[in-house]
C-alpha cells in the first residue's frame, strides 16, 4: 500500500484520550470514534483486527466449529433465562411511527450468546452421540456500559470470539475446559502477549463450586487488580482473593459511650464518615439480602469494603442471592434502606459479619432506625461478638494474604479472555438433556470461552508502545515493512523505492510505502514511529551511496545498511 | 470434516418454507431461523458465506480499501440527512430500568452507512489530493422490514458488503462507477451467477439525472420484475420502464351521464370498483403532492397503477416530492384524503395525468367532495382533456413498450447488487467539499455500491437446485468432495475411506466424509443430494471390487469408477 493513497493518515493534532491505546490508535489512523465506546476501524486498524481474528480463528478451528449467531434475538429467550434485567442489556424497536407501523416488536441486541445458542443446540441434538460439541463465532456484541472508557478496552459495541461447549458429564466438560485453556495460552503466545499474560482465578458464578479463569494481561490501563498468592503462585481477581483486612489505625484504647446520631439522608460511607468526623474504617456497611428466595440475611463489612456476593453465597451455601427490596427491609428490620445496622436485629435473622469488622472499638453502624446511625459501638458491650467472623469482602490493595500474614503483591491488568464452567446454568433454564447410553436422562454441562478481539487490539496497543508511538508485535502488525523514500520523483531513491515496493509485494512481504513527495524526512520518521510497523526501511541518496538501504527495527535503535539484493532476506520471518 | 461430528445435520422433517432457499438451507443444516427474517449460519452455511464474502472481498480489494464502520450510530447523524423517518429504521436503547439508569441515550441501528461514512471521510480529507477514494466494509445491517420473507432474500438482520466512493467531479465519479460495475460483473461471474444475472436500469434517486444499476439474477422467488426493452437490449426495473398502458377493455361506445355517488369510507380502488360494480381500470387514482416544498401538484393514474415518484419528479423537474398532509389536501382541494379527483380542481393547481387515463369514457374519479366519487366522467364533456398526457406510472406486466408497440417481455428476478451514483446527496447534507487545484471550493461527488452477501447465498441456493436438494457452484460449495463410505468399522471400505479422507485433506482438497456407521446407503445418498457438494465419491466393497471408488458430480448423472490413486487428479479444479 502506498501511504499517499491510504485512508486514515496520522493526525498529530488529535486529542489525547484517557488511555494510550485510544491516543495512539486515533493519532495513528487505526480507529475513529463514532461516539463514546463505539469505534470504527480504518484500513490500518482493520488489518490489525483481521490478523488478530485470524489467529484466534485458527486456534479455535482446532477445538471447535465456526458458525454465526445473530445480533438480534427475541425477548422470550431472555425471559427464559431470567436475564431481561441485566444492566447492560440493549433493546431494539422501530425508530419512528412508520417503522413501528410495519412491525412494533421489541428485540434484544445480544451482549452475549449463551441464551441464544443453548436452545439451538438443544434443537439439533438428538442423542448423546452428538456430544461433546464445541461451537464458536466471531461477532459484534453490544453492551450499554455506564462509562465506556480506555479506548478499545471498554466499549458499547465491540467484537468478540465466543466459544460454547456441550457435554454429557462434568468430567467431560472439565477435560475440554483444559483443552480450551491450552488453546487460549497458544492464542496469547502467538499474539505476542504470552510473557505479560497470566491466568487468574475468578468466580465461577451461581452453578458451580469451580473457579472460572481469566486471562489477564498486565497493563496500567487495565480495570482489574490481581492479587498474587506467592506460596501457591496463583493470581486471584479481587472477588475470590482470600483476604484479611489490615488492622484499623484509629485509636482503640478506651470504649466511648454509645450514641444514636441523627444523620438524615446521609448514606454513603464516605459521606457518613465526613459527617461524623471519623475515618471510613470506623464505619460499618450492612446489607440485607434474600438467599434462594427462602430466607433473609444481614451481611456486614467494614466501611471502605464491599460485600462479595460470590464469597457470601459460598458461606451460606446458597445458589442465588439478591438485595432485599425496600418493603422487605422495612418488614425485617423495621427501618429503611441505608439505616440497616448489625445491632438490634431480630434474633432469628441470619447475620454474617466480615472479619474486617473484628478488632474494632467505638465503631459506627446503622441504627435500624430511620435517619439514625449508632456510634461508639463495641463488641461485647453493645452487641454480642459473633461466634465466627467470615471473609465476605471484595479484596482491596493492602489486604493481607492469610497464608503469609503479609500484604498481597497486586498488579493492574486487563482481561483479554475468560473461560467459564457454566455447568448446568443454561441447560436447566432450557431443560436441555439427552438420554445417555443406558437410557437415563442426563442434563447437559456447558462451558463458555470468550476473547474480545477488539479489546485485544487495545491491550496490545496498551502494552507495546513508547513515547513516540506503537510497537506492533510482528504477528499482528498492519504491515511488516514501513518503506520510506526520501527525495523527489524521478530521483534515484524514489525509483529504487518503487522497485523495492514491487519486489517485496511480489514476494508476499507486506509493505507500506511512504511515497509522499512533499513530506520531509522528519515527518516520515515520526509517522513511522507512531504507526509502529516492525521494520523501517529507508531509501535515500545517502543510503544508496552507503551501499543500499537503511534498515531499523521499531523496537531497536540499531540502524544497518543492507544491500538492495539482500533486503528481502533481512526481512524474513 | 467428519459428518458424524458436524453440527447441523440434515433435517428431513423440517417444515417447507415459502421459498426453495429457505427450505433447502434449513433442511440441509446450513441455516437456522432465530425468528422471522433473522437467521443463524450453522457450520456448513458459515463455510458457504465465508467463501462468498472472500470472493467479494478479493474483488473489492482491487478497487477499494477495507474498513469497518459501526452498527450503532448517534441519532444526530440521521437528523442531519433528514432520514430519521425512513420506514425500516430501528433504534436502540436500554432494555430495562437498570440499563436506562446507566445510560438513557437512544441510538440508530444502521440499515445502511452513507450517513455514517460521509462525515468520517470529511473529517480525514484535507485536500483534493486525498481523492478519489473508495472504502468498503462487510457488516451486519438491520432493517425493520414489514414482511421478511423468502429465507435469506429479505430479512431484518443480514450481511452486506457496502462500498462508497468519493470524487471531486462528476466525471471522476462516473469513471470509477464503470470500474465498480466491471468488478461487480467479475464477482457474479466468479460466484457462478454470471449467466443468469443481468444489469437493470433503476432510478437514480433525488440528486441525479443518471440511472442507478441493479444486478438482477433471474429467479422465481425474486421480488422484482424486469422489463426487457428488446430494441436497445436493456432491462428496466418497474420504476423506470417507459410504459404505455394497454387499452381498457370495458365498453367505450356511448357516454353515460355523470353521477356523484356516495361512497363513504370506500377508498382503495379495488374496494371502490367492487362497490361501483365497474372494473378497476375504469377508476382513477389521484394523489395530491407537494414538490420541493414550493407548490402542489395533483397526479393521476388509471386504477390498478401506482404513481412512480421518480418519473413524476422528472416530469416536474423537481428534486423532492412528498404526499400532502390532510390539512394541505383540505386547503387545496376542499376535501379529504381519499376523495381527491381530477375534476373541479382549482385552475392554478398543476395537474399531471398519466397516459393510462387517456382513451377512456365513463371513468370514475374522486369528486373532491368528502365521501363522494364521480362516475361516468368523459374527456371533453366533464373535464378538459389535458394538452399532454405523461408516463408517471410504475410499469406492470402487460404494459406496452412504446418503441415497439408490443407488450414487454418480463422476468422475475432477485437483486444481488446495486451501484448508485449518489452524486451530492450526502455531501450536501454534511457540507463536504474541498478546495480544488485552483483554490475553488468543490462539492464532493459520491457513489455507493452494495452487495448483500447473505442474500447472495439465498439467491445461489434459489437458482442452483433440483427436487432432491442444492447444487452448489464449485466456488462457494462448503466442501469440494462429499465422501461416502458404506460398510462397517474395520471393513476394507471404511478403512479405505479413512485413508482417502486423510490424503485429500493433506492435498488441500476440502472433503466432508460421511463416516456414519449406522446409516444406510439410501440415507447417505439423499443427504449428499440435499447438501449439494459438487463431487460425490463413494467407497464400498462393490466399488473396490470394480477397481476403486465411484465418482459422480452433483449436477450430472454419470457415475464413473476411478482407481484410488487417480482420485485426487479427478477432483482437481
Amino acid at each position: 500500500m502506498r501511504y499517499s493513497k491510504i485512508f486514515g493518515k496520522t493526525i498529530k493534532e488529535a486529542k489525547t484520550f484517557d488511555s494510550k491505546n485510544a491516543t495512539f490508535l486515533n493519532k495513528g489512523g487505526f480507529i475513529d470514534q463514532t461516539m463514546a465506546g463505539v469505534y470504527k476501524f480504518l484500513p490500518l486498524g482493520m488489518r490489525v483486527l483481521t490478523k488478530i481474528e485470524n489467529i484466534v480463528r485458527e486456534e479455535m478451528d482446532e477445538i471447535g466449529q465456526e458458525m454465526l449467531l445473530t445480533a438480534l434475538s427475541p425477548k422470550e429467550i431472555w425471559e427464559k433465562t431470567n436475564r431481561l434485567g441485566i444492566d447492560v442489556l440493549f433493546q431494539v424497536q422501530g425508530a419512528n411511527p412508520d417503522s413501528l407501523k410495519q412491525n412494533d416488536a421489541t428485540y434484544i441486541l445480544n451482549p452475549t450468546h449463551e441464551d441464544n445458542i443453548t436452545p439451538m443446540v438443544k434443537k439439533f441434538t438428538r442423542s448423546y452421540k452428538d456430544l461433546p460439541l464445541a461451537l464458536y463465532q466471531i461477532q459484534n456484541k453490544f453492551r450499554n456500559e455506564a462509562r465506556p472508557k480506555s479506548g478499545l478496552l471498554r466499549g458499547r459495541e465491540f467484537r468478540m470470539k465466543d466459544l460454547y461447549s456441550f457435554h454429557t458429564s462434568l468430567a467431560d466438560l472439565m477435560e475440554y475446559y483444559e483443552v480450551a485453556k491450552q488453546a487460549y495460552i497458544k492464542v496469547f503466545d502467538r499474539l505476542g502477549l504470552g510473557k505479560v499474560t497470566v491466568i487468574a482465578l475468578a468466580s465461577g458464578g451461581d452453578f458451580t463450586e469451580n473457579f472460572s479463569h481469566e486471562f489477564q494481561t498486565f497493563c496500567e490501563a487495565g480495570e482489574d487488580t490481581l492479587f498474587y498468592e506467592e506460596t501457591e503462585k496463583v493470581y486471584f481477581n479481587k472477588e475470590v482473593t482470600p483476604s484479611v483486612a489490615p488492622a484499623v489505625s484509629y485509636p482503640q484504647d478506651k470504649e466511648l459511650s454509645r450514641d444514636d446520631v441523627l444523620g438524615e439522608g446521609i448514606i454513603g460511607v464516605q459521606e457518613l464518615a465526613d459527617f461524623l468526623k471519623i475515618p471510613v474504617e470506623q464505619t460499618t456497611k450492612t446489607l440485607l439480602l434474600k438467599a434462594d428466595e427462602k430466607y433473609y440475611v444481614a451481611a456486614a463489612v467494614r466501611g471502605g469494603y464491599d460485600v462479595d456476593m460470590g464469597k457470601l453465597k459460598k458461606v451460606l451455601q446458597a445458589k442465588q442471592l439478591r438485595m432485599a427490596t425496600g418493603d422487605e427491609v422495612k418488614k425485617v428490620t423495621g427501618t429503611v434502606i441505608g439505616y440497616v445496622g448489625i445491632i438490634g436485629l431480630p434474633d432469628e435473622l441470619k447475620v454474617i459479619i466480615d472479619e474486617s469488622c473484628d478488632n474494632r472499638k467505638n465503631f459506627e453502624c446503622g441504627a435500624n432506625k430511620e435517619n439514625y446511625h449508632s456510634t461508639n459501638i463495641s463488641w461485647g458491650r453493645d452487641i454480642q461478638k459473633p461466634e465466627k467472623f467470615f471473609d465476605i469482602k471484595v479484596a482491596k490493595e493492602g489486604d493481607i494474604n492469610p497464608k503469609t500474614g503479609k500484604p498481597y503483591q497486586t498488579f493492574k491488568a486487563a482481561e483479554v479472555g475468560n473461560i467459564f464452567p457454566l455447568e448446568t446454568k443454561f441447560s436447566q433454564a432450557f431443560d436441555f438433556s439427552v438420554l445417555d447410553e443406558k437410557g437415563n436422562k442426563q442434563i447437559i454441562y456447558m462451558g463458555s470461552y470468550g476473547i474480545g478481539t477488539t479489546r485485544l487490539m487495545g491491550v496490545i496497543a496498551e502494552v507495546f508502545n513508547d513515547d513516540r508511538g506503537l510497537i506492533w508485535p510482528e504477528a499482528v502488525a498492519p504491515y511488516r515493512v514501513h518503506l520510506i523514500s526520501l527525495g523527489k520523483e524521478g530521483e534515484e531513491a524514489h525509483k529504487t523505492a518503487e522497485n523495492l515496493y514491487d519486489e517485496l509485494n511480489k514476494k508476499g512481504i507486506e509493505v507500506l510505502w511512504d511515497d509522499r513527495l512533499e513530506t520531509g524526512a522528519g515527518e516520515k520518521f515520526a509517522d513511522a514511529d507512531l504507526i509502529g510497523i516492525p521494520y523501517r526501511v529507508v531509501v535515500s541518496s545517502k543510503s544508496l551511496s552507503a551501499g543500499g538501504v537503511e534498515i531499523k527495527k521499531r523496537n531497536e535503535t540499531d540502524v544497518r545498511i543492507v544491500p538492495l539484493d539482500k533486503l528481502a532476506y533481512n526481512l524474513r520471518s
